[in-house]
């Protein structure tokens, strides 16, 4: 519960009107906590009057976000400043790896390290793989040094030790001093923009190093190509082509200083030369212009006690050009303050899209969680629209945004079904953007995870289907839907992506012709299902037959003697020997095993109990999974399995939907009870609260999703499987102007049974709701008790549409 | 003479009619010699009827281009397909050797090899550095082979031997028989797109190989990275971005082949592997995209005997989407005859601007000049006005042609002033594309030695101001004068480039400071006059006697006690040792020595003859220069001096103006005779026809205008100093439809001498020749004959205007 109940009820009441009014009237109405938070998540005391006015307009929802959730353990996520799907992520970088170990520091930033190297302006969140981490600064002080030193000895280079207690990150906003220069370092950012504000000692030995070489994945090599251009002693421009997990990205950036340098210099690496005019060597003072494979650059300064140094620095897909007509469109001005209180705004007017009552700790985790949401996929054009196509030419887009970071294997299980919710008109312009990709595509087929204009092949499935599919039937009708269904027929008919010429031909993926081809199996025939559904809705009856078919292809997999799905080779047999807990990447399943993947039928679930024996046995093999304790050794190969309640495994995509699977077997307290457990094991508002990678906003969703009390298991359905809320009360600020509300009376950490339901005052007994029930507005009203109700939502008809088929 | 008087005749009153109509009506009225000509330069017999229907037109102007001439010794030029000022120069390559090596496989052709690599679509014509040879295609037979093998074993790879027998060359078409794999190749072009006819024997096997590591100035590591998409089975598209000469230069195509090809494969280099949806390997069969350092592709086909499968490939600066624009705008279809005969038209309109009566060897000479000083500055830009700038943002024009491959200070000299008779419109458009460069330029400075979209500051001078300077006193006026002005004011005044600083600071380029120094001080003077000219020309006064004071700065290198302009250093003494013959790169003097350079004051020829000790003494001088003997260990590090007649080396530039000294001194008939003398000892009509680098047209216009009988020996005034003519009768087919005709009564090379000259009938006894006056039309009468007469212009006021102010 908040500490000022009186707060949240005016918040709450505000809200009702529209989120932007929510935060002018609060501006006025409160002076009380300020937004920004200190590392440990507690609120700093109110800013000093006069400093950083925005301080002042009170406690909003940002104040519950808390960045650095995440930076620790493997969340991978990072705590810089971003503006909500904002192209720009400007974060510390406090290492960058080479490529083994690449995956622990995808994210630039781990919370552990005591060292930072500089800020960069790309990042993914969450990823397990790695890439950007483009156009890193550093403002350093005494004298110049170009290489980035080790985390052991920071000396050594430019890095510098700092401090949690000196560091600050609040949505839009990144604070922290470095401690070797004594430097603070405050960063903002705009949609394509981002701002950095240095405050300097005095000194006549101030620098601001750039570092072209450092990268995220950096293996060497990674840098194919830089180029710089001092254009004056204000502006400085350039690009660099680099061939990391994407083989071949491009990115232009514009860098704008506040003051004028009084001097630089360009380094070449080891490996070249520079040669101007009768200029020649591997450092270049004041020559204005360079390219290399590894090209570093300092700006010399003399700075007061005291001083303020401002970096405008905008990035481009697209040219240089690009990048200035970026500069210039979206900080025209100097004012870090105001940029700052943009960014924020702007994420208020976000995250007041879900307003809740409830524990701070578990609104830190809500509303991180929210804001993670947020983070994937981002904007990838400029400011007129122009950006790279995966074609590598430039196209301009025709009314919507383009976004890039689809990771879809990921994303299509409850991201998207959230932002179906909650950013429908987003969601349709991504389906544009993925819509865009396949017509640029050389393969004619929609993203698999795809971003920067590369398509990276990574994972499996076609789950940009599902993404569609879902969307138009919530009635997203932003793209053209038979464009957009040929795009679905065409990816999922690709006969030489992933053995799917095979799954056509043998109604499976034979394990002997394409690996993971027990996991490849199951999640084509989910994505199958999905076009059928679509087929449906759009009354094309052949291609509804085709892949209604295709749909069953599961079955093919399910060996009856062990119960489990297993790999089968071309000539119809299992593959030998089987072990159901053996998981290793490239393996006959994709980071999972047999038990895991053996739950992947969403959209039939009451199939697979029938394939399993039946409801006890069905309820059995859950039980059994969330039980099994098995040896470490058997997982140590594959990075992404965590977060584990025996061989659950929350911390990667194959499990989330499994707790919800009791439903189905007709025992939802058991839904509820493993919801619950996974909701306060499994996360927490630390920096290791996330218990695997984050994984551009999916796990993230997983909680939004089950703390409000529902879950999209089959996503392509219409219905959300009922779990257990979390929060006394949550509203959904919906488009339109509608509200929905859950409320649920006697919640608590002991109080985690649904004891009985009522939707808009009318009593509700089915075990899922509908998503035209959240979209038109009203109230899911639960009352919670310490103990199961066995009788509620057990009947058949209460079940989920994919089970009463 | 030639061999068909009447036709001479007829086709000289046609021409005053419009160079296309000429071609038109001649097409009709003839039916004699083709235009195509095999490699030893003599007309084939007639084509066949039905076969090639263009080779009946008649023999053309174009006839007597030998694109051969130059292709041997250190010509540098290349014998492929291209059109006037053509952005595709599509020709052969026998090799392309390691960067050590690759001055003399500038052009990617040489005379004296055995084999041909392929068939790529950028050339370099006769440049001293290398650079380019994109997009290496390259039919073979048999098994397949991706690597190219040696010259001296050519079946070690896909490269095939072959024999100029089997070689044909002509303006806008080459052709050449594989003699491995039993290939006929024929290429011609479009402005923006190569187009190839391959004739190939019946196979299965048949392949066409396309190799995007192969590369002019292929040093390992020039391509940074290539990517490839199979688009279809008939369109391949694809980048590479390179770091050569240019150090960063992008490179965009798009192919189409007439046939689809049965299969294709794309190979990756040793170094890394490919990654696509569960393939992985160096070499992918039919996965259609790839993109990495050394990227090979084959395309596979069933071929008939005698089938032909024809091929058209589009580049562009800009994008893959401007490669296929500029690919569909300008072929359309698949009439290679077509492509073939417009190319063969656009030549035939160009070289119909001069149209000459003599013998045919000094014809075949005159004509493949004229063809040679076409073939740069190039088009920069595609079918819709877009082009990469040198900042590598993308620009579009703004009504002009964009040009690039500006080879300024070999250009400046004969070039641009015999662009100012022939092509003032394009002169006025690469002023233009000039000042763009400059715009984009982050030293805000023009071009010194520039290409696609890169400076490559190499050689000295800052000649693009001369360039502008004659243009403009000239009446050019597309470009914008002040602004002009105020671009090479910059040009000429920025203290980084080439000591430019000092030069403004002491009066002359320091030698301790600056290397090279001598020649820098001396073209600087020069080219700071032209903008002294051109002031006047704008009335700005300050600025005229700023730069006039300058452009009196050769003296401060002149010195008394040697009588050469030598090197000084910073403390005013002149450098020792000096030794007058001595030459080497990075010395003194640019690509030349103190007996040479010490003639570079085209400005100001009479003050240098005062400086030297007076008339007498200055034909001393030049008769030293021309007689001097030398051991040739003393250039041997300098591969740009040759064409020697003493020390006089016509080969490379910085002599290129002296002969025409004579007549500065009031000894026309000397200038007379050594003109003849380098004009019949270092020009041929065979591949080694050419005494050195041909350089980009500048070798070319002084054969052009040394043979119409005058020279622009100091671009920026309006004057030209008369030589000897070579033809009985030159017209110059000048805009408007004004012409300008040269008669020379009795001239042979016997009879070398100016025995009088008429100028529209009136009596002409001035040594030079006035801008107007050619312009506004007119004829040019001198009687020659075997003796000089001494008496013909050799008053002071006959002089040419720098001489007689």
């Amino acid at each position: 519960m908040p500490k000022n109940p009186r707060f949240w009820i005016i918040s709450g009441a505000l809200l009702v009107g529209g989120a932007f009014l929510y935060v002018q009237l609060h501006a006025r109405k409160n002076g009380a906590a300020p937004g920004e938070t200190t590392a440990q998540g507690s609120p700093k005391a109110p800013a000093a009057p006069g400093e950083h006015p925005e301080m002042r307009e009170g406690r909003g929802l940002d104040s519950f976000v808390k960045p650095f959730i995440g930076t620790g353990g493997e969340g991978h996520t990072y705590p810089g400043a971003t503006v909500p799907f904002g192209m720009v992520q400007l974060s510390p970088e406090t290492d960058v790896r080479y490529f083994k170990e690449s995956f622990r520091w995808a994210a630039g930033y781990r919370y552990s390290d005591k060292t930072i190297l500089g800020f960069s302006h790309t990042h993914f969140s969450g990823t397990g793989h790695s890439d950007l981490g483009d156009v890193l600064l550093m403002p350093t002080v005494g004298p110049l040094q170009l290489e980035p030193g080790t985390p052991d000895d920071p000396d050594s280079g430019y890095r510098s030790r700092f401090s949690h207690e000196d560091e600050s990150a609040s949505p839009g906003y990144y604070a922290v001093l470095l401690k070797d220069p004594q430097v603070k370092v405050e960063l903002t950012a705009t949609n394509r923009v981002g701002m950095h504000r240095y405050t300097f000692p005095q000194s006549e030995q101030s620098h601001i190093v750039l570092d072209l070489v450092s990268s995220i994945y950096n293996y060497d090599g990674k840098v194919l190509l830089s180029q710089l251009r001092v254009e004056s002693p204000t502006v400085v421009t350039g690009f660099r082509q680099t061939r990391g997990w994407a083989k071949n990205r491009g990115l232009y950036f514009a860098i704008e200083f506040s003051k004028p340098f009084k001097g630089y210099g360009i380094e070449s690496g080891a490996d070249e030369e520079y040669k101007g005019f009768g200029k020649s060597g591997k450092l270049l003072q004041n020559y204005p212009e360079a390219s290399g494979k590894k090209l570093k650059a300092y700006f010399d300064f003399d700075t007061a006690a005291g001083e303020t140094i401002q970096l405008k620095v905008a990035i481009s897909s697209v040219g240089i050009d690009g990048a200035l007509a970026n500069l210039r469109a979206e900080i025209p001005d100097w004012n870090f303050d105001a940029v700052r209180r943009a960014a924020r705004e702007s994420w208020s007017r976000e995250l007041a899209k879900v307003d809740v009552d409830g524990e701070e700790k578990k609104k830190n985790i809500f509303y991180t969680s929210l804001y993670h949401t947020m983070l994937a996929p981002v904007t990838y054009m400029d400011v007129d629209g122009r950006y790279r196509g995966l074609d590598q030419s430039i196209h301009k887009v025709d009314g919507f945004t383009n976004y890039h970071i689809f990771s879809l294997w990921d994303t299509f299980r409850a991201l998207h079904p959230l932002f179906t919710i909650l950013q429908p008109e987003r969601d349709g312009d991504m389906i544009r953007s993925m819509l865009a990709h396949r017509e640029q595509s050389v393969h004619h087929i929609l993203p698999i995870w795809s971003f920067g204009s590369n398509e990276t092949w990574c994972m499996i499935g076609y789950h940009a289907v599902p993404v569609i599919a879902d969307a138009y039937l919530k009635g997203i009708r932003s793209f053209d839907p038979q464009a957009a269904f040929e795009a679905m027929k065409s990816s999922a008919s690709y006969a030489a992506y992933g053995g799917l010429g095979d799954y056509m031909k043998y109604g499976y993926v034979p394990i002997d012709r394409e690996k993971e081809g027990a996991s490849k199996t199951l999640e084509y025939a989910y994505d199958d299902w999905t076009i059928a559904a679509m087929a449906k809705g759009l009354g094309r009856t052949e291609d509804g037959q085709e892949f209604g078919k295709r749909a069953a292809y599961f079955r093919h997999v399910f060996d009856t003697s062990t119960g489990f799905m297993r790999a089968k080779k071309s000539d119809g047999r299992f593959r030998e020997p089987f072990d159901p807990v053996y998981a290793q990447y490239g393996s006959d399943y994709t980071e999972g095993n047999a038990l895991q993947y053996s739950f992947f039928v969403p959209h039939d679930v009451q199939g697979l109990i029938e394939l399993m024996g039946g409801r006890e046995r069905f309820l059995e093999r859950l039980d059994q999974l969330f039980t099994m304790k098995v040896s470490d050794e058997k997982f140590k190969q594959v990075e992404d399995i965590s977060g584990l309640i025996g061989q659950y495994a929350h911390g990667n995509e194959p499990s989330q939907h499994i707790a919800y699977l009791y439903s189905y077997a007709g025992q939802p307290w058991r839904t509820q009870e493993r919801i619950h457990q996974i909701m306060t094991t499994l996360f927490d508002d630390t920096p290791e609260g996330i218990s695997g990678n984050e994984d551009c906003g999916q796990m993230s969703a997983w909680y939004i999703f089950s703390a409000l009390g529902f879950y999209p298991v089959c996503p392509g359905t219409l219905e959300y499987v009922i779990g257990t809320p979390t929060f006394p009360r949550a509203t959904l600020n919906l488009a339109g102007g509608k509200t929905f509300t859950v409320l649920a009376d006697n919640v608590s950490d002991t109080n985690i049974y649904v004891q009985s339901v009522t939707l808009n005052d009318q009593k509700y007994d089915k075990s899922y709701l509908r998503h035209e029930d959240i979209m038109k507005g009203g109230t899911l009203h639960f009352v919670m008790g310490p103990h199961p109700n066995r009788e509620w939502a057990i009947a058949p008809a209460s079940a989920p549409y994919s089970m009463s088929r």
